[in-house]
């Protein structure tokens, strides 16, 4: 699928495992909790009890560490059939501040791409999870200058976008998204009138997996760093 | 302090204990918390810890329930030497579960107040917490449509709202903010040139609560009911 750049004026970045890595630190963690676990329950059924766990919590904690942190927390406490001891317990609180404390690893050649974009095209950050960490890895990153606007959403469904660009006063057809979930940064972009490109980081989240996409309107590329030749004449 | 409404074109509110009841809920839990604690040391003595626990927590977690939860948690753990038992701590997740999902209860006269302004001026939400607890607030509260625009901040110091209103292209010298807070809804936004009423709560959580205020070019009114006669002609 080819890119229209006539009509681009703004272009929408994902940020947690497009701008930076993330999802490596839950994995990291996941398998430290496994291993906490590991004299209940064997890795697998550790991890598919939390990640159970984890979708019947996101409609009350949303996206973030925190509904992480407390999802590992009941799980630990169930998996264990109440065996849990405490300092177990303090171990997973201690790894979930270690995960909202950890700095921020910029992806190769990111920096780069935007400072090759930023002249040509009003770029904006657009992503979900916790208000305060998203801030926190904005600032820490070093990247804030190249943004013009910054959006933590609760959701990345069609809707959430269409009233933002609305409140951004983005027309979709002026507008191009990039990022690694073809589940929120790619379809319900192009649901909604809008471009997208996908740009896969090596580690999806199950909850962000598509087995196949309802609709291929969209381009991929193995690497942000190509992003320049193909949105800049 | 006399509100002058000659250039007044947008009012903020403030959401949590200002259109609908929040630190009564915390109150509450705190005391519940207090009481499973109880066999470890006495109730005064809890909620210190827990609030020092709360502010240690506060650059970490930032504002909202699931930050409490984890530091609950944390603090349960501490009391009690390592001896709480996994069923306290199961009671104090759900505990918090049940704030998060807690019906919304919108303060007396909110409705009707906002109905009488809305013709008149712009008004938006402004509020800090969560992201998803706060957009679900609203939602349940039934007053979204009175809103033009909705806003969560990470924090409300001075800087934060200079940044919104600039984004929002709101001149201070326009802009009225009413809140229960003096230290987060009014003493801010005199800072920065706008005007701003106190409607206090009966309940204000610690953290809140300031001394002897700066500047003391503000309104008090005892309830939001007495807005209208004072922004309406």
């Amino acid at each position: 699928m080819e890119i229209k750049t006539e009509a681009l004026k703004v272009i929408g970045f994902d940020a947690d495992d497009t701008l930076w890595v993330n999802e490596t630190y839950f994995r990291d963690t996941e398998a430290k909790f496994a291993n906490l676990m590991s004299k209940y329950e064997t890795p697998n059924a550790v991890d598919q009890e939390l990640f159970k766990k984890e979708m019947q919590n996101l409609p009350v904690y949303g996206y973030g560490i925190k509904g992480f942190m407390l999802s590992m927390i009941e799980s630990a406490i169930e998996l264990s059939n109440g065996q849990v001891s405490t300092k177990d317990v303090q171990a997973i609180l201690a790894m979930g501040k270690k995960m909202i404390l950890h700095p921020v690893e910029v992806l190769e050649g990111v920096r780069e791409v935007l400072e090759a974009l930023s002249p040509h095209y009003r770029l904006i950050v657009l992503t979900k999870g916790d208000l305060l960490d998203q801030e926190r890895k904005l600032e820490k990153s070093g990247l804030s200058s190249f943004f013009h606007h910054v959006e933590v959403l609760s959701d990345k469904q069609a809707d959430n976008y269409a009233q933002l660009l609305q409140h951004l006063q983005i027309n979709p057809a002026h507008f191009l998204m990039v990022g690694n979930s073809l589940k929120s940064d790619v379809l319900p972009l192009l649901e909604i009138g809008a471009q997208a490109i996908h740009v896969p980081f090596h580690t999806t989240w199950q909850h962000e997996e598509v087995s196949s996409p309802s609709n291929t309107n969209y381009t991929t590329l193995n690497h942000i760093g190509l992003l320049p030749s193909l949105l800049l004449p």
